[in-house]
């Protein structure tokens, strides 16, 4: 029995899920493998605005025997794997195109060693970083990539994701230190040693950290740990205007003052967040969510410095916050954007989440054409960036079935990429390539791509893992 | 005329510098394609044991034009490619054992951009790393990776090289952000832009970083730069034995004091330095050097906290240096560790520089158990390393012409990489495996080094890119 679905000529090409395969994953997992439309469905949709496309199938792993034991069966019949964490991949990551079977990795959430003197752990690919950090609250360390989403870790590193802390703390491409993973093969390597540096061969572990799926499963990964600093303080303030705002960034970055987290909210995102959480006490206009960590007399100075520069870029309304309830309550707020915008629009409606990020010198002036842009283009959008990065997110609410909607919100992204390419910017600070920008890396690095071809080839040949993915082969 | 020398077997079956290919580079290149003997000879040398391998020609590049033209010619005729930078690297990763063309890109030394708003430049390949902290001295700003030699930046790039002060600022891999690299067949690609983090594709960057010359010739870097921070204080005491100065450092990591240089040297290595630069106020013995960076505040508390931990320990004899000329005068003590050597060495003894790196909580094991067999094994050794990272070197000095001194030396050596990889370490933190660690690399990551080997084939399908370094193919 074929359960092929026609969802595009592309997948007519390829084998899909077979009796014998069925069969093979049915022995193997007993009721983990499932063919049940309710969960196919559920795992072929993204959390953006692409179309959904279930898979064939769905196996749920529990250990990397298994995911080694699937992807065999799977490459036996040249049928694509899908990996699959939390589902809030935001490019269409976890789709399937040319169905083929999902590969949940939730149940493997296993945290597999913590060692606090080397301020490291391993865990299985499913653990989430909230998990993570409640394991690790006694231990006085903590993980600090923070993409907002309660994402899996292995899903954050297989998108090379970073957030709200990677200013201070680097993104998941500086805080993997090894993976585990199964290749298209179904054979397993581990990327490397647990040394905090090595110069042993070419850095498999940084070729795989971004690589989406597209040339292996993550099933294990070994992460850098931080101390909980002596002391943190967090500040909202708001500002005469987006660009006093950006500009404020800039010099915080500039004069080297080691900011832990930097947010800009403009005043539509602040609306929302405010009418989401029913918060009166924020003023709605262009505003800086910050956090200092470090020793007391460390944290005093980083606030003092930061204070005395937004002040000359006319900011006022401080709001200061240092114990954990009350940070927790100010980051709430920041942290809901997210869900503050999928609550605002109406059901018809979807939200596409962009993406760019330029050298910080030429943030301003790509925020500043990108609001002349959209105030001209009388799209539902504003700005919440990641602005120490030079990072910032517009989510475009639209009806997206509409033509002319989609047509004039995709219109609007692609001068927002086009704009931040020609400032040397990228087309993706943090969500990757999935299937919705395959295009803007062509534009973005060319003949690199070609390389990348290369590569994809030498490591999936009969092109079974997450394909359409990233790459046009 | 045929310039094929018989250097080993393996050689015989490569294509060696034909008259076609002379006439080709001459052509291209006048007076900067050279076969003397010379200056081949020059150029088939490393710092360290290796045997000489000259090359077959020796090309000087001037732009990443010129080397794409160098190696599509070379290419043509399956004629090997050798990049070299200033020749530092010690793992006779310069070395042509299979014959070739030596591309010395010591004349691309253009600083090609810097941008203080974004706190990152691009330089040519052959920039050395004090050239451009020269440069940027006027700036404010200074770029931080220090391996001890004036190494270029190319080459630093290529072996992902760290030194000093990586336990606080990084090593190659955290400091790269682009590079242009020349490709086995002559295609030239950037392999990102210039933002500060991105998600778009495979990390190319990192792939050729620490690639070692065997993917491609990177001709043009795009680096992180650092403010010089507003105070910087050294720091030099010793300890009542080995033990303590490792464990004194295992804690300042452990306590999260962001320390800026953390070096260990023992008593056999103090001597060393102390004999070359005539100091009599340094003590023999177990000794740390340290360096505390940031505001003065900052500064103040993390020597405050330092000097605590270092008394647990039992430390003694501080000197302190806070004037730039005190520190520099301090840190050439530490800095001439390897000419010290080189100049103790009888002229017919060569140095085997080792270079294991462990987690930082196995350092003191790895270290004393290092020690005893030392004792054992009546090797003139001693040792010096960056403790902070669990990365340390010894450097064996030998007759390596001398059968049993080889064999002692090597075996002592084989003894050292496997202690540290059943501690989880690498056979190298900062060195490259060249051609001296290929069986070493087998060993450490197994099947992994198979996906090395695809992606090698996948990106130099005949092997001319410093063919015998890094993977047995």
């Amino acid at each position: 029995m074929s359960l092929a679905i026609d969802q595009d000529s592309e997948s007519k090409t390829k084998p899909r899920l077979s009796a014998a395969l069925q069969e093979e994953l049915t022995a193997l997992l007993g009721d983990r493998f499932t063919t049940a439309m309710s969960v196919r469905e559920h795992h072929g949709k993204g959390e953006a605005y692409h179309p959904s496309a279930p898979p064939d199938g769905v196996a749920y792993a529990n250990s990397t025997e298994e995911v080694s034991a699937i992807v065999k069966a799977c490459a036996g019949h040249g049928t694509p794997v899908i990996p699959y964490g939390t589902g809030t991949a935001l490019e269409g990551h976890t789709l399937a195109p040319q169905g083929g079977i999902t590969l949940d990795l939730g149940g493997m959430d296993q945290i597999l060693r913590v060692s606090p003197e080397d301020l490291d752990c391993t865990v299985q690919a499913g653990v989430t970083r909230n998990t993570l950090n409640e394991y690790l609250r006694d231990t006085g360390l903590f993980f600090p990539v923070d993409p907002g989403a309660d994402a899996s870790l292995g899903g954050m590193s297989a998108t090379r994701a970073s957030g709200t802390t990677t200013v201070r703390y680097g993104a998941m491409r500086e805080n993997v230190l090894a993976l585990t993973v199964v290749l298209a093969d179904g054979r397993v390597i581990q990327t490397a040693r647990r040394a905090r540096k090595s110069s042993a061969g070419y850095d498999l572990t940084r070729l795989f950290v971004g690589s989406e799926g597209t040339l292996g499963v993550i099933t294990e990964v070994t992460l850098r740990l931080f101390g909980i600093p002596e002391a943190t303080r967090a500040a909202v303030c708001s500002f005469p205007s987006l660009e006093a705002a950006v500009n404020t960034v800039i010099s915080i970055v500039q004069c080297g003052i080691p900011i832990a987290r930097c947010e800009l909210l403009d005043d539509w995102a602040m609306k929302m967040i405010c009418d989401y959480g029913k918060l009166d006490d924020y003023v709605i206009g262009d505003t800086l969510f910050m956090e200092f960590q470090g020793s007391e007399a460390s944290v005093a100075e980083q606030a003092e410095m930061t204070q005395a520069i937004a002040a000359e870029f006319g900011a006022g309304d401080f709001k200061w916050a240092s114990k954990l309830e009350d940070r927790n309550k100010l980051w709430e707020a920041r942290h809901n954007g997210h869900y503050a915008i999928l609550a605002a629009k109406k059901p018809e409606q979807h939200v596409m989440a962009t993406d760019v990020c330029v050298p910080v010198s030429r943030l301003a002036d790509c925020i500043m054409a990108t609001k002349e842009d959209l105030l001209q283009s009388n799209l539902n959008s504003g700005f919440i960036g990641h602005a120490g990065d030079g990072n910032f997110h517009m989510s475009i609410i639209a009806n997206y079935d509409d033509p002319e909607e989609n047509r004039l919100a995709h219109e609007f992204h692609d001068r927002l990429v086009r704009r931040a390419q020609d400032m040397e910017g990228t087309c993706t600070g943090e969500h990757g390539i999935g299937s919705g920008k395959i295009d803007y890396l062509e534009a973005e690095l060319g003949e690199a791509v070609d390389v990348m071809r290369a590569v994809k080839r030498a490591l999936d040949p009969d092109n079974i893992m997450n394909p359409g993915k990233m790459l046009r082969l």
